[in-house]
């Protein structure tokens, strides 16, 4: 497997951190898009990702999947059970839930405000932006800090008992939420704690 | 099975297109939330889905499901084979690369329109809106329908051989950008020949 990636973005993040719970990570050779260098819009990517976003894995048979709910699925099917996703319908459908929420209203909404409504990645990269809704959107990530919050007063992972992609993607979220300077509220506790203990999994540490 | 909707809106026909693939269409108990009365921000109904967002599933031990992508899996799983999301790991990849392109670019593409650059659901629900953002959305959606199109140029669905949730997606997108006033270019011929076909499915029919 090939995943096309930019080291330390928070989608590729994701995507590193799902291969290190599986065991895959060195399965996989890494090739850099340098996505502040606008790499992510030539052709010759954008014939793998029209979408022009990092990461993609390619399959050995030159099959190219993005999305990074695709392709964590995809890698928590290959091997072991799907510890990830979930090994019951049920499960699996709490986890993917929880995993939208944390990515629609956390990871995403922080990628808006940091696109739209800071310098981003520069003015080569960010042609179109609209500060008023970035800004929108890091107030709806704040929101969603407080409702991940309320999630964790009664349970240990966002989805229940269990570690899953809605934990990497939120986890992905509060570090991007870092690098944009969007802070964590100092009431949300439970919050912090679930951090500290996710950030203590070998697949997170540096 | 009860399903908390709104017939005729975009994601609540996502799911009862894939009830009806699925033949299960029967077995639901359908409780309608006037949407456009606002009583999906009511406390009952955000205590089934603090996104205050319809479709929400509720199983018979209680447990609310809400977010389209995970409703339709969890019902693709319970009865034949995973027909709609996939039956291997490579077909799930796809399938859910694809619906989601569908649904951030088009279907979520023509609501953040609608929600924001028109009237929507009138100024009693559309307490914030951001006119530039939606009409940049408009715009993203028109381009999604020419990626579509390319698409279906070489594969008769979205996902390859077989009808898929990425269709389904695709589909409820395009009905509402009708609804919307959002046009299909008329170059896309490929998207116009494939929504006849998907269209003449008993599962999309009136």
């Amino acid at each position: 497997m090939k995943i096309y990636d930019f080291e330390g973005f928070p989608n590729p993040a994701r995507v590193r951190i799902a291969l290190k719970e599986k065991g895959l990570f060195e399965d996989v050779e890494f090739i850099s898009v340098n996505v502040p260098a606008g790499e992510h819009r030539k052709p010759e990517f954008l014939a793998k990702n029209p979408s022009a976003a990092v990461p993609v894995l390619e399959l050995q048979d030159g099959t190219t999947i993005s999305e990074c709910t695709a392709i964590t699925e995809y890698l928590d099917a290959l091997t072991g059970e799907q510890e990830l996703t979930g090994k019951t319908p049920k499960a699996r459908a709490v986890i993917g839930m929880m995993q939208k929420r944390a990515e629609a209203g956390l990871l995403d909404a922080v990628g808006t405000y940091f696109h739209h409504a800071t310098e981003g990645l520069g003015p080569d990269i960010e042609t179109y932006q609209c500060p008023e809704w970035g800004e929108h959107q890091r107030e709806r990530a704040v929101e969603t800090m407080h409702y991940l919050d309320e999630v964790l007063a009664s349970r240990p992972y966002l989805a229940g008992t269990d570690f899953s992609v809605a934990d990497i993607t939120a986890a992905a979220g509060l570090s991007f939420a870092d690098f944009a300077g969007v802070d964590m509220p100092e009431t949300c506790n439970h919050l912090a704690e679930w951090r500290a203990r996710v950030e203590a999994r070998p697949s997170l540490g540096a």
